[in-house]
């Protein structure tokens, strides 16, 4: 019973500026290209979201891995996680510094340990013992995230208010895709670097199962991206995630879930999700969010609201 | 449009040793009354359940603040979390050292901050910003901990397989309340050591929204206890409160909940729950589980499967 496989992408929903908007759509259709490949070699659900949040974490136009944005001490701490729809199986990690693949090292976690979670310290342990090369601080900023957190930090100084009134023009552009292989198994994987000046151990929704994304073969699988905190607070993943158990299709189920949210919370914000019988979403409340899925050979991607195009899936 | 207040502890779901139960039993009691005592002179339930917790932390029996397990390194690092149905404001510490009182710095963070969860170092400093008093290791540590903690070394040393094999014989007495107040509002409060030798930096599903527990006024409040990976995987407690909120109450909701993280998981834990309609349950797959409630001017509380005592509520 082999199942067509699709992938999902996005890459952050906030107020992308006009000159990251080329390179974020190119971004997310190259990984969405990526993991479409593993699936259609009959890779596993999880390769498949694996391989593409690594292609972005890899892309210094997202804030994960390289292109991670800088905490208010100046320092890159990152956040990721990943989940297996068959068996609920999941490895996350928060907080942990001078690695290149996030990712990577939550799948170690989720393969390697009983654990789910590794934060801080124990999670820069973990990937010493597991080899992980260590990178410094200075691969993973980009000019750009340094510009960004000196601009921060100098508002600061002159206008106070550190930690409030934050709005999301300061990046939220978190990674994340969700996938349904031949077997008919969901994944999901997030990865994020947070949102610049962040206080120091600050950790949003992202690396949180249930919150930065969920994946259960019994419904379908979602990655979210947006207001860390609002996210949290409704559980937006496993909601959505129940929403399609209920019966909602996966398009019905996020909008269902991101209503939620604005409504309890007023949080904003966007999500990928597959459905285990293969409908597929990309929704948002945010002003923008990139986006892209292959399925039946197509690729299909946008950036603002209704944008909806389309490719072939090798065209380049 | 005064409601009749309610409250539910437990504390922790796991094979409780005879020589501990007793004072378990007790601790729970107190709990409840302290919490209880809040609630009837119109405290919110987030003041409940933080009194509630906070009686906890600081009696020895249980994993939590003074009581807590040794890590791996022996070290102590502690969890807490506590949210706001109404608001579903939240505020959550992880791999915190060195204080008495997590949920008291959780409850700082929701009120003092946009952040919701801050985790490792990043934790203690908020809380030597706010003033919070540094505790000793030494402090924090029983001498029970500490024997565990030497056995478990040393069983390690011998056989191997640190991290393996583990089961919950080595203790997982984590906390939690939740209440329901006069206004009608929910809440509920989570803490604890975690487990014994564990890896540091490993995080359980305590401090985590929608794992450790959910309030949400539009349904009601859970807190859970047990293996913690497995809570995590299934998001236990927004699933308990999906089902008060698709009409089951307390009772039902907590076991279909129970009985989905048997069936996908294999896991074993328990759980306290109120909805907003004032329906109480305390359930557990694990051998035992200390909790108590208090309603209706009647102290319930129990530990082993089927018990169900009460007594007044000033009884003592």
């Amino acid at each position: 019973m082999s199942k067509a496989p699709v992938i999902v992408i996005h890459g952050g929903a906030w107020s992308i500026p006009d000159d990251m908007a080329e390179a974020s759509k190119v971004g997310v259709k190259q990984a969405a290209r990526v993991g479409y490949e593993v699936l259609k070699q009959g890779g596993s659900a999880v390769d498949a979201v694996v391989a593409a949040v690594k292609v972005m974490e890899d892309d210094p136009v997202f804030d994960a891995g390289i292109g991670s944005v800088l905490n208010a001490a100046g320092d890159v701490e990152m956040d990721a996680v990943v989940m297996d729809g068959k068996t609920l199986n999941a490895g996350a990690v928060a907080c942990v510094q001078n690695i290149q693949n996030p990712v990577h090292l939550a799948r170690l976690i989720m393969d390697k340990t009983p654990h789910v979670l590794l934060v801080g310290k124990g999670a820069n342990q973990f990937a010493k013992e597991m080899g992980l090369p260590e990178v410094s601080t200075e691969t993973l900023v980009t000019e750009s995230a340094r510009e960004s957190w000196l601009r921060y930090m100098e508002y600061h100084d002159t206008i106070g208010g550190l930690f409030s009134n934050r709005d999301l023009q300061t990046g939220c552009d978190t990674v994340g895709a969700v996938a349904l292989d031949q077997m008919g198994n969901v994944a999901f994987a997030t990865s994020t670097g947070g949102i610049t000046a962040k206080r120091p151990g600050r950790v949003g929704d992202a690396p949180i199962v249930g919150s930065g994304g969920y994946a259960d073969n019994e419904a379908g699988a979602v990655s979210t991206t947006g207001h860390g905190e609002a996210i949290l607070r409704t559980c937006l993943a496993h909601r959505i995630t129940n929403h399609m158990h209920s019966g909602l299709n996966a398009d019905e189920a996020s909008r269902a879930g991101l209503d939620y949210m604005t409504r309890r919370v007023k949080g904003s914000g966007g999500v990928v999700v597959v459905s285990t019988n293969g409908d597929i979403a990309a929704n948002f409340t945010t002003d923008r969010m990139a986006w892209a899925s292959v399925k039946d050979g197509q690729v299909h991607y946008g950036l603002d609201p209704e944008e909806h195009q389309t490719e072939p899936l090798y065209f380049l």
